[in-house]
């Protein structure tokens, strides 16, 4: 990273991706260093010198430009990122959850400090997809976004499809493998799906989509039989967040779906992660990459940090208030998958029975 | 496009591109406006007071910040470009031959005159590729590209896989939907691919990549019959790009090349382009969007408007001089298709003949 201005990075939180970006930042001839690493005071043998306990001292520190937040947890994590904004340092962070819960609230605060409020790592790992929607959504218009967001669900289902597994043992080698968490329920029911889709869809469409305003279905209630079912039709099972216009309505979706061969996510396996957009002048554009881990993360967050030492602060337009209707009828076509059978219904008649297991067609 | 400052932009050349950048920003609620377009006399009843037939009075122009060039051709492009950045104007530029070229030269001069220098439209069309490599070699190691890139190429080798065409028949068809030149034979014979591949590597490696120094072969010579062998094999046909080091070699081959099912280039159909590539933190990150057209390119070019007016300019880091070795020994598994047999041989034996139709095993 060369060629901007000199800045000193305190790291807040020692975990897989904080360790990742002090290994990257570290490890590169750069314009910026990592002078604090914020954390528990069990890890000042790793760390040594640059441990600070006190995260007002990091305030207080003048020399610090940037605050890179990867603390994980919401309640402290947002009071950090408030108090860092407050004084007037830029922030740099992974952290879905709260980007999703206080979009309007936190940019607008970066904005009255004249920092910067980058978030790249919260959705998508390693894929630059926040910077290229900022971008697009100011030039074009942007109309429907869907994206295989979350990595242990994906890999599960993948899995699940390469290898027959149970979706309890996929679970289980997911967090061996160390990108599932131990509790996993906003992985197996949605909810970090559905997180990602709201900042998605509110950079997307430039106006708060709430996470409470999407539909949202996981992937518990896959069995062997169903994925056996769907594969020997040709399809795929993935969970998918889609965000679209249907008319002049917004239809925000966190659900299993079905995709053919020709579909761009058909191969989207394991932790990969693919976000697809589609605009007025440019059709659909599609991102594929790693969603998660340590490294690609952190790259994430040191490709933000690059921008910032260039002066150049993510300007997502976004209203205050939400200004289209949102309307989540379903659309188009769904399967209900049994372990006997697999029908075709309209998606007017599928919330009729929740007691089967359903998927949309997406084309 | 908003919150940037406000810019008049001079658009030379009143092409597809040319009609579409004036379409969009003119269709925009904007900062930025068209103020004089530069093209022949017998334009004036379609462009009217806007149409400027002298250059020198476009570049004495104070009030024109940006000047985008969409002429096509080379040398008198080439003059325009070089006499806007010394008289302290932007350039936003679509001309591939040109920035394949004069790379060194020109970024430097742009340099020099504290302007801006941005070529988003020169590969891939509406595919943020240049953007995004920018960014990501700056910020980790880019060790491989590779990239579907000519989009007649890949229309021709799409109709005759899943329409059984010949390769005259989907060339005059593509001549038709107005995206392949009466002149074809960049494309046809892949030095169309090469000159895209020689920007992006040059970015990608941050030394100059010459368009002289790739090895290059077209699709010249596929017939119904060789495509049916290797469909029947389960693979598809693509013309591919690809730079890579090899050791600390770089090997940059523009050819034809086979991908099973699961490689993303399998579905990209028609004037659809992808660019995949691979890096020290990411792994793979791969991008698909249209290669070709008048919007698709016309919207790169505002694009890259939108981060002049936010003073974001293009810092692509590149050596002027190559500091690595290149060796084009071709690497891996290659087809030799015959209407009657397929046989993989060794890369090390695939120049032995020149006779033979003969493709890449791209993992």
């Amino acid at each position: 990273m060369q060629g901007g201005y000199f800045v000193n990075i305190a790291v807040l939180g020692f975990g897989t991706v904080g360790k990742g970006v002090v290994e990257i930042v570290d490890g590169s001839e750069s314009d910026c260093s990592i002078k604090t690493i914020f954390a528990r005071e069990k890890y000042r043998n790793e760390i040594g010198d640059r441990l600070e306990t006190n995260f007002d001292n990091i305030l207080q520190d003048e020399s610090i430009a940037i605050i890179v937040e990867v603390l994980g947890g919401e309640t402290f994590a947002y009071d950090c990122i408030k108090r860092a904004l407050n004084a007037h340092k830029h922030v740099v962070t992974a952290n879905k959850n709260i980007i999703s819960k206080h979009f309007i609230e936190l940019t607008s605060l970066a904005k009255e400090n004249h920092v910067a409020l980058h978030y790249e790592a919260s959705v998508g790992g390693g894929i630059p997809v926040i910077q290229t929607l900022i971008k697009s959504s100011a030039t074009d218009q942007v109309y429907a976004i869907s994206g295989v967001v979350n990595g242990t669900a994906n890999y599960i289902l993948t899995q699940m499809t390469q290898q027959g597994k149970t979706l309890e043992d996929a679970l289980t080698e997911a967090r061996e493998s160390g990108f599932a968490e131990a509790d996993a329920t906003a992985d197996l029911e949605g909810f970090d799906a559905a997180r990602k889709l709201s900042i998605l869809g509110t950079i997307a469409f430039k106006q708060p989509i709430s996470y409470d305003d999407i539909q949202t279905r996981g992937i518990n209630g896959v069995t062997p039989a169903i994925i056996e079912k769907v594969t020997s039709k040709g399809y795929h099972l993935k969970h998918a967040a889609v965000a679209k216009y249907v008319g002049n309505q917004m239809n925000l979706r966190c659900e299993p779906v079905l995709v053919k061969a020709s579909h761009p996510f058909f191969h989207v396996e394991n932790e990969t992660n693919s976000i697809s957009f589609q605009s007025t002048y440019n059709d659909t554009v599609t991102l594929i990459g790693l969603g998660a881990g340590s490294l690609p993360t952190a790259s994430a967050i040191v490709s933000d940090i690059y921008l910032i030492t260039r002066g150049q602060y993510y300007d997502a337009i976004v209203e205050p208030t939400v200004i289209d209707k949102i309307s989540n009828i379903p659309t188009g076509e769904y399967f209900i998958v049994t372990e006997e059978e697999m029908v075709i219904k309209p998606a007017s008649q599928v919330e009729l029975d929740q007691s089967q297991f359903y998927a949309s067609v997406v084309e």
